[in-house]
């Protein structure tokens, strides 16, 4: 019989969110459970790291049949680096992230706390996985998506991951029914129309909360936004070698050294 | 006479940073300065935007020649949001951010909130540069790169910046006639390793601070670790695209609709 695998499951919505257990349940099936996750949400912390406070790390047990569980007072990212560099003696075999309330398609990857956890995971060379539900509302139908969570993970696991790279999987909102199937995509170009909510408080201070509007700006088919409006599920390869390849060209023609 | 560039200046050290206030000194030179900047430090912050709280931003006057200056409570990337669509009426030229105390290069340009605050102006279609200089000393020499941040803004600024890019701008910690120039690089494959200092409170509860080694893996000569090393400014085109476009036809080779 083959080793069971060791996997570290995180999030950026806390540990006792419906999708984080959703996932939890799926991950059982197929290895060794290790969760540390944030105790408080996340969301929007993209690749925040906590330097300049301190880090609170409980093991807890929500789940009896998990290895072991922790959770911490830091950012998706503090969760990863504590986990690999402090709270795990062996290195996972996949770190699985999510599944988020709400969606990180398009250039919410770059905000998303679920995929920064995932990208550490990959600069720490370990395979990872984002998963992310279309759907904020926190008892979203995770159910629908479990068979998908376990096929791209036991994919993962069979193939190894594409050197540099890690997956950012979107869910759209429907029943297992309606799910026409998994397509890889590129990341859609779509921006945040942003607004601010500007209010008083009662001492007469302004203040604001931020808001807006996601707007797609790409007309492509092979888009994840195309394929979650389309009633597929999207899997996005994300590198974290941000260099722009193609532009180092164009800026060698510059004069920078005159 | 042509007219004058809008510039907008952040960072994420703080408004009151010598790293700021040098750009600030030398974007004065080139056009019509707005400053929108964090209250306070928000060092490897990445992406990181306050969706949970409130944000507080008050109209400050540090220097009389600047045409509007804002220090606000969230974080770099707040800033700009706040910035392009809520406090300036004009489009900015171009999004200046730094000088930070301290290195961006490599892998750190994920979790470096300065960087993050360029990518966010480019989101926004904002031609963007995030300067760097490896000292982490709040009386680090800015003195001896101010000529190098105005060539290299100025250059910007005439050819613009190739679509979907921002440059990444590190100095090395070197005199003014040390360095020996610029070289337009990729980012080098380094990672932290990561360890974790535990202590315990006064009240007996364990507690960790973040801490490690930065390792540079990649021995090519045309990383910003090699540049900066053998005493060169390093400019890395960075991109927002995460896509990795290479590993789609492998991805597609899995069997995800099985």
């Amino acid at each position: 019989m083959k080793k069971k695998p060791l996997i570290l499951v995180t999030n950026d919505d806390g540990i006792a969110a419906p999708g984080i257990r959703a996932l939890i349940e799926v991950m059982k099936e197929i290895g060794n459970v290790v969760v540390v996750a944030p105790d408080s949400p996340q969301s929007g912390k993209g690749h925040a790291v906590t330097i300049d406070a301190t880090l609170f790390c409980n093991r807890i047990n929500i789940d009896d049949q998990v290895t072991e569980e922790y959770s911490c007072s830091g950012t998706p990212v503090d969760c990863v680096k504590l986990a690999v560099n402090e709270l795990i003696k062996q290195q996972p075999d996949i770190c699985v992230s999510g599944i988020n309330h709400g969606s990180n398609s398009s250039v919410n990857v770059i905000y998303s706390g679920t995929m920064s956890a995932a990208v550490e995971a990959g600069l720490e060379g370990i395979p990872a996985i984002g998963f992310s539900l279309c759907d904020y509302s926190w008892d979203a139908d995770f159910d629908a998506v479990k068979d998908y969570v376990r096929t791209i993970t036991l994919n993962a696991l069979e193939n190894g991951m594409p050197k540099g790279v890690v997956l950012n999987v979107n869910f759209p909102r429907l029943g297992r029914d309606e799910i026409k199937g998994v397509k890889v995509c590129r990341q859609a170009n779509a921006r945040w129309a942003q607004e601010f909510d500007k209010r008083t408080n009662p001492q007469g201070r302004e203040y604001y909360w931020l808001d807006g509007k996601f707007v797609n700006l790409d007309r492509g088919e092979d888009t994840d936004e195309w394929a979650l409006a389309n009633g597929y599920i999207s899997v996005v390869p994300v590198q974290f070698d941000l260099t722009a390849h193609h532009a180092i060209q164009t800026l060698n023609s510059w004069k920078l050294n005159d």
